[in-house]
């Protein structure tokens, strides 16, 4: 199995003239150019992924990373450490919101356990643990580099064990008390904020008091300064204030590129894991479908980073993956509209009114 | 059949107890209480309707209302009249856009000609034509007050027709060329917008030049002038400035709220008919879904005006119904939330972590 570092320098754009080409058949439809609007891009996008029209997302599942993060220690989250073990359960067991809105839109869910505090004996669970817990990130590094690379590389060995099994479209998702506070840490590195700035990509949750918030800042704050000089990439970053989650998840939208197939974004932790890996590697936004606008404070920071938006506005903030079945449903809309809809001549309306309709709504 | 001048006096707002109660399930959840944002709005809502958690909305369908308007002899639109024949066959025959989306979805469609300027053969076409296309608004009526009324009746019986067919959720769509002016020209006049100022709901579509467009802007404002003192309640709107398939797909808001079943708003032209139906009988708004908010100019006046929001923002300026399907899909997540999501204590999560987690995030 190839590591990360081996299949990052072959991970190439998708394919525009396939992506073009989609635009002037979509043009052909029997509809206004362009009144589909994002369906169309989304259409474009996905021909360009696969390299012509021939587009399946069928088979799709969510890979869900889940991972303790030290920095809990802190009280920067009011849910105790054991929900993530509990929380991973139900996930498996398929009964919370990721399991149901998957099972609803056709998708499966693959969950691993990359540093769960404890042990989880359950025969769906895949075993990719690397230590139980990160270190308190502001106090010591979440974990050391070598753990970050294993990390990443667990995510494209996901992708690969998926593709092996015939997925054709991916989502991501997490499970970790405490993993908001390390992608803040994350994304507040990546763009270079410091100081009382850092507040602009700290969430408060609907329920932390203005203390809480406060608290969950300064420890944002502390991290950052106490780790500076190792910020260095974003491997760096990763390692010293991000989390097992965050690295692995990085991974996967790596091995996703690599192998050639979408990948959609879920809520905050998932978006700052992607700009981690569109930071290793550009063209992996090619490969990239944001689902929600997550209610997560930073998650519009991390979008606009990427130059993409997201087409659901659902003020969603459970994390787990669970906004990537219902954008799974968005572009399996898109791809009827490729595979199942009239040409403008079958409908019988001639290239006279093809000619005058361009850009025009009925 | 009953018109809708005897149901209108019997609409009633749904249950606000069941959907409060609603709210208290979807707390009892694994998840943080309100995590899961507008999805938790959609299910209280529907509980509302429903009268209790036993909602289906399995079984759903889109009514497209066809119809032509006399104001395309103003060149408001550059698709010839015919196109609405044409247009129609290919939704009748499932492979326009509403029609692809809504097989993806599992959704049927109920197509009914309302005032098509031409005869349609097939199988599947309700025939509920009032007349040959309306009357240019620009220099006459749209139509007679009695024309409109009968409109408004074949809403309200499509609804009958659907309920009776078992039905329990429905989608408004249209299609009619020269339908956005029409519906510009309703919107203005509810609203109370004279002079230039129509311009705010007036649609450019991605191709009108800029001196079609303000033709289009002078033709609604001139047709306000024309029948400004008639236009003195919806229905005299309706008949003066509007078209069969906004008077038809008010019928249908209001037929739904009656029955008792959820509503999905499309675009431009299906929002202004739901804003008549709300002006007609306020309760109405309790049934009402948006989708998608439409590229088209002055969707957002309306949507403002009604203070909904639509949850999907892809820029979509189709028509024919073609937002609804999606938001079923959307709306399919939701109820799956509500049907199959644990509880905390399902989850083995116990009251000490529930009391902590109130409107936190995980």
């Amino acid at each position: 199995m190839k590591g990360y570092r081996e299949i990052i320098t072959n991970i190439t754009a998708a394919d525009s003239n396939a992506a073009e080409k989609s635009r002037l058949y979509l043009d052909s439809l029997s509809k206004p150019p362009g009144s589909l609007g994002k369906l169309e891009d989304i259409v474009a996008k996905l021909c360009g992924i696969f390299g012509d029209r021939d587009v399946d997302i069928s088979k799709r599942c969510v890979i869900v990373a889940a991972a303790d993060n030290g920095v809990v220690e802190e009280g920067v989250s009011s849910a105790p450490q054991w929900v993530t073990i509990s929380q991973t359960k139900a996930i498996l067991d398929g009964t919370s919101g990721v399991g149901v809105l998957a099972n609803c839109m056709n998708a499966d869910l693959v969950v691993a356990d990359i540093g769960i505090n404890g042990d989880i004996d359950h025969p769906k669970l895949i075993d990719g643990k690397i230590r139980r817990s990160t270190g308190n990130i502001k106090k010591e590094p979440a974990m050391s580099l070598t753990e970050a690379e294993q990390a990443i590389d667990t995510g494209v060995e996901l992708v690969y064990m998926a593709v092996k099994q015939g997925y054709t479209m991916l989502g991501v998702g997490e499970m970790g008390i405490g993993n908001t506070t390390t992608s803040s840490a994350v994304l507040a590195s990546l763009l270079g904020l410091e100081g009382e700035s850092v507040a602009e990509v700290v969430g408060r949750g609907a329920g932390l008091t203005d203390s809480d918030y406060q608290n969950k800042v300064d420890v944002v704050k502390t991290a950052l300064e106490l780790h500076s000089v190792n910020l260095t990439d974003v491997v760096g970053v990763l390692s010293h204030v991000g989390g097992l989650d965050l690295a692995t998840m990085t991974g996967v939208y790596l091995g996703a590129a690599y192998h050639k197939i979408p990948v959609v974004v879920d809520g905050f932790i998932s978006i700052v894991a992607a700009l981690c890996a569109v930071k290793l590697s550009p063209s992996v936004k090619d490969y990239l479908f944001l689902s929600h606008h997550s209610f997560e404070k930073g998650y519009a920071t991390a979008a606009k980073e990427l130059a993409l938006e997201a087409p659901l506005k659902l003020d969603m903030r459970l994390g787990e993956g669970s906004g990537c079945p219902i954008m799974f449903s968005v572009m399996d809309g898109a791809v009827s509209v490729l595979k199942n809809m009239a040409t403008l001549s079958q409908a019988n309306i001639g290239n006279e009114y093809t000619d005058s309709i361009k850009g025009i709504s009925f």
